[in-house]
């Protein structure tokens, strides 16, 4: 009997890429003829040095990398970036700048805050309920990074293009669009993302550092909050989340080898965005909740005529097996989350629904 | 075809029980019925709650922790727990012991005072390379807490019994012994454990906090890291090692269901350890590292003659489908890990192979 799978519009954990569930059940027993599981073989066995080389191999290729830039897996999520940053970056006397464009970058400039360091909010879109991306940002001359969150899963906004930070080092939480499109990696001293929801499942957060930045890492840190440990050891200085690891490498697989890599990825991206949005904005019923020219490619956020519909919009859309619908707890309303590995034709049976529900209760 | 499978005696990550690898195979594509994979569904979804909440109902049984307790799941490792104890709960002033038995309880050391912590070194078996466990430790009046490793993993010693700190909290690092015997939680401040041994696969670490400690943790330390966080949220604050954690629910069923708790597999454990060392103490070719009376029922470290015949032994084993025999890499010689996951006759097979080889190369 094949297994029921639902068309699955979760925020994050979210969608893998089938081929690469099946890879990963099918040789969950005995992982490349050793006899052992994925989960049982050692992080210091050639089998899993295999595994993290190769992923790192294809994160350089696919962001294209030079080799100033070090790709690290690391732990804790995106959530833990928030205060290494600060801690490895800005010593006293240092001053970054930070944009505020929803509840991930509220907490990244809290974090900072927290440890006492100085932040400037150089520009925020708080006025309005994070719906926009703010414009012509005068960043600090100076400043020792400027922090951006370059996709707001929460609020649906994405930044079109990444601002122009002149000679100041870009640091970007790039969990929720990283590898959804070409975009020039060479602006950036770092760039961060939780895997859970372009590439791959919860439990690993990759770290893409330039080495100017590394040499700025003080001496006195935890070793597990020095950027430079995990650098210096391939990211295994200690154990690392090795089952997060190898299915993030499938899935870079699968993006360079099945898709054809990011170029190609951002056209089936531009296609879905441009399916549901289309229709969203031809309907008066359902109404997006972002400005036009910051809407997110990865997470369409909008609302219907009033909660009770939303309610049953979700109920109805989960019994015909579209599932994730619901807006994020602190926003309500409705999301459809559509990350790489959501197919189009998933997309195509979303708007489908979008219409049949549209009609029989408008 | 069935699968190729070996005995697998990896120090961490380890063997997993094999109904446990079925089960995660078998309903890896739909995961109760949701229609989606367990790295699929949302962490705020019921199906997700159910693995956390089991999974700790299943801890608190099996340690048989009161209401003070609250059970965390954790990233970073236990690496990462040597720099939050110190930080959560030594303020200045305060002053804490460590008993150091190897290089775990080095590192815990040298992360709290790389904090600027004030620690003492109570006691130390450096002085004959780790080879035993100190006795008749006179612990500081006072102490904020005592921190312990209670199995070395790379010098194959184990605390036979727990050390009596009176009214002084208790912290250890029990990654690779938890759940392996039953034992008085009840003394503990702390207890921690990183999965990949005896509870589960890399990329997560579980944590045990008594409230008394959490009412220690101060405001400004960085929100991932003060144990206040999750314990708040039910390890949730953020998106939490999913998968691991659900590998680790499923091994804890094993331990609780198959298995029948603590005391029963103390006894298979108890019957393990007595085979290989009965075997080595008979000998006159294998030489156990550790002094008998701090021998470790999880991992048990031994020297051949020579490294040429340590090298050989590793060879010949692996061929004959006996896996991951080699010492650490900073000791040498051979290590068998025997964890719970490990079954009896593995061990069998592995006392078989050491006679053959015992015979042909001496």
């Amino acid at each position: 009997m094949s297994p029921k799978r639902i068309y699955n519009f979760n925020a994050g954990p979210a969608a893998l890429p089938l081929p690469v569930l099946e890879e990963i059940q099918q040789e969950f027993l005995d992982f490349k003829g050793s006899g052992m599981s994925v989960t049982e073989v050692s992080h210091r066995s050639k089998w899993f040095d295999d595994v993290v080389n190769d992923a790192v191999a294809r994160v350089k290729r696919l962001l294209q990398l030079d080799d100033r830039y070090k790709v690290l897996f690391l732990q804790g999520g995106a959530s833990m970036q928030f205060c290494m940053i600060p801690m490895n970056f800005l010593a006293d006397g240092d001053s970054a700048d930070y944009v505020n464009t929803g509840t991930w970058s509220t907490k990244a400039i809290k974090e900072a805050q927290i440890l006492g360091k100085t932040v400037q909010v150089v520009a925020s879109s708080e006025d309005r309920n994070f719906a926009y991306i703010p414009k012509n940002i005068k960043f600090t001359p100076g400043a020792t990074y400027v922090h951006i969150t370059t996709n707001n899963t929460i609020k649906g906004t994405q930044w079109a293009q990444l601002p122009d930070t002149g000679k100041v080092p870009l640091i970007a939480d790039m969990s929720s669009d990283i590898f959804s499109r070409p975009f020039d990696a060479g602006r950036f001293g770092l760039l961060y993302a939780g895997a859970q929801k372009n590439m791959g499942p919860a439990g690993v957060c990759m770290v893409v550092v330039r080495d100017d930045m590394l040499e700025r890492v003080p001496d006195n840190l935890p070793t597990m909050l020095k950027y430079t440990t995990q650098a210096e050891k391939n990211s295994m200085f200690n154990t690392p989340p090795c089952f997060a690891i190898y299915t993030v490498q499938l899935v870079l697989k699968w993006l360079e080898e099945t898709v054809g890599g990011l170029e190609s990825m951002a056209k089936v991206n531009q296609q879905k965005a441009d399916l549901i949005y289309g229709y969203i904005d031809d309907s008066n019923f359902y109404k997006g909740t972002a400005d036009t020219d910051s809407r997110s490619q990865m997470n369409v956020t909008f609302r219907l005529p009033n909660e009770e519909l939303e309610k049953k919009f979700v109920a109805e859309a989960l019994a015909q097996d579209l599932g994730g619908l619901k807006g994020h707890r602190s926003v309500g309303g409705c999301r459809a989350s559509i990350y790489n590995p959501t197919p189009l034709k998933a997309v195509e049976a979303l708007v489908d629904f979008m219409k049949k529900f549209e009609k029989a209760n408008s």
